[in-house]
């Protein structure tokens, strides 16, 4: 890869592990800066004109240009790697379950982890704690989407494991600390300890 | 293409037209099944085991495989075709933009079309209700992010039509069922005159 990449990033976000953790398994060189969400350091002007016009982190910096959106910066970093299945249909099914992380695992899981852990619960808005049990229920149906997935088989998609695997791990295996009781899902469990098996791995910090 | 192409779909749905604009744009047959949504029909016992156990459309039908979400089946359908840019990096943006529409755009946008349009604000329940405004800024911060990036490009990744023009057409150009004012935004205004000009496009109906 002949562009330097840099990880814009706040080490505390799943989003951003994801990007790491796919460079990782690939032993692609990534350079890292840091941002404090809660402080605001992604919503400065000098951000926005730089780096994201929406203030949001992760964004992947490829020389002087910026990919935002942790899914789309994982697909850039895999392309045409064992990360990404070679199978038509596996690779649109592995698409499939990236995009389910971000519509309905996402914004319900890592939501809530963000608001019980980082945030606390004391601190929240009437807004943000009429919205939790909603998020809790649609949460659960998530886990249960990939509890019946993975019932039969290793992967979220393909033989081996994916991209689909990487994006969906980020915000699983911390679930717990938004409140979710992984026990009760014993497919997604075995699959947790499988991830951490794959050669070049590493843990979120 | 060798297998047969079926689209479960509901009419009334943008994530729906998404994939059958994509076909239409690349002329590949595709047959219909339609479900009316508001009457529970893709929440049968019967939808979940056969087609979707999430009980949601759109699903797209390869043969006897089954794949959900909108953005997964437009990506199958426009593989190797001119829908998908070339450019790795392009590449990689229409994915960006096709994640920001499922992540920022269609749970504010589509969610608000369909309340106001669709269920009605009188039947709306008070949880929905306490999330409007919510949503009503949030999918205004989606259309301004367009807005900014469409003010000095003709499309959303690479130099002509890609599934990012695709997928964020669908809800954006019935933005106004949503309540959203359109003539806030001139660039976003432009392109939806823009997109009704490509070879095969067909309207939503």
């Amino acid at each position: 890869m002949a562009e330097a990449l840099t990880l814009h990033e706040d080490p505390r976000s799943g989003n951003c592990y994801k990007i790491k953790l796919t460079a990782a398994l690939l032993s692609v060189p990534l350079e890292t800066r840091q941002y404090d969400i809660l402080k605001g350091e992604t919503r400065t002007d000098a951000f926005k004109s730089n780096v994201n016009a929406q203030g949001r982190i992760p964004v992947l910096q490829i020389g002087d240009r910026y990919l935002p959106e942790s899914n789309a910066a994982c697909w850039y970093l895999a392309e045409g790697t064992r990360l990404i299945p070679e199978d038509r249909f596996e690779r649109a099914q592995m698409l499939r379950w990236m995009f389910f992380e971000q519509y309905s695992h996402e914004p319900n899981i890592a939501t809530l982890r963000f608001w019980c852990r980082f945030v606390g619960s004391e601190n929240l808005s009437d807004q943000q704690r009429e919205q939790m049990m909603a998020k809790r229920i649609a949460g659960e149906d998530a886990l249960a989407a990939m509890e019946a997935h993975l019932s039969s088989r290793d992967w979220m998609a393909g033989s081996s494991a994916s991209l689909a695997d990487v994006a969906l791990f980020a915000y699983t295996h911390v679930a717990d600390e938004g409140g979710f009781d992984l026990s009760r899902f014993p497919a997604i469990g075995r699959w947790i300890e499988r991830v951490p098996t794959l050669d070049g791995f590493i843990p979120m910090t």
